[in-house]
């Protein structure tokens, strides 16, 4: 699984086999089940690699009901980064809608893995980067379009969640109920 | 003016004299006036970095009106990261709100700063960080809150704008009609 993450590192920036496997001893390796979970309300958020499987990130609203904010599949990084920056308490739940294997590092190991390797200032600077403009769009896409509109460019920009996530989630994510997602999906076909 | 971002970046990082007078010549200088535009829909967004007044980021909504959906003020980073990173034609105008002064830096650029000076990886690193904790605020409190929640929580996450931005901007931002906005704000009063 590790391996997974040095091909990724590797896109980005320059590390070799001896570096990588110094890397790793700042990591936690997690293997969880459908529905377990990597984050629980009220302690302090790690910064998670998904090596296999998915994750979300949800907040129980006033309704009580969860709010999906965010997924992450294989190569991505997911965290709630007010918690992990400042370390406060997360009012997020981070958990496994499969089967997952997830890298986990909290923000002191992080520390103590840049001041070795600086390199990975870039590689984690670039992540944030792609973050931030996923982040935006989805911003721009939930001010400016009708809900179907919604659904249909969240299909069209990742396709495997569509597939892959169970719809409930998805129409959580996306702000609607189960029942408005598929009748959309039903027009679409 | 340029001070500002000399003293912003040694909050996070060292960089000496010499050094910051070196990585100045990087970046373009822009002093505009209220309404000037420093990203126009089409081009590609430098990374803009504002040293004095106030800038916005807006698309053109279906319904031909203008949805605000970033701010930036002193010491803030603001870009449309899409268009940034991959290069393409931007779908945003930023603006300035006020008279204001604007450090600009293209990718280009950018990578040969950062070839100059690695330690500015971890400073951008660290200013995309504190972004991505902003924006998954944002997403959260979208999702979470009435519209008058969204308008308390601003408030108090950001008092200086509501003091600052014009009323109809601050109104776009959040998603109102001014008229309501009006309202909540003569409630609290």
């Amino acid at each position: 699984m590790s391996s997974i993450l040095q091909k990724h590192i590797g896109q980005y920036v320059k590390l070799d086999q001896a570096g990588y496997t110094a890397l790793l001893k700042y990591f936690q390796v997690f293997k969880v089940k459908k529905k377990q979970d990597l984050l629980t309300v009220g302690k302090i958020s790690p910064n998670l690699f998904v090596a296999k499987g998915c994750v979300r990130m949800f907040f129980v609203n006033e309704k009580g009901a969860e709010q999906t904010v965010q997924f992450a599949i294989e190569n991505w990084w997911i965290s709630d980064y007010m918690s992990y920056s400042s370390q406060k308490r997360s009012e997020y739940t981070i958990q496994a809608v499969e089967a997952s294997e997830v890298l986990a590092i909290d923000l002191a190991s992080q520390e103590k893995l840049l001041k070795e390797f600086p390199v990975m200032e870039r590689y984690f600077r670039l992540m944030h980067q792609r973050a931030l403009a996923a982040s935006q769009h989805r911003i721009k896409v939930i001010y400016g379009s009708s809900r179907e509109q919604l659904y249909r460019d969240f299909a069209k920009r990742y396709p495997e969640f569509v597939q892959r996530v169970p719809q409930y989630l998805l129409a959580s994510f996306l702000g609607f109920t189960p029942e408005y997602l598929s009748e959309i999906r039903k027009k679409r076909s």
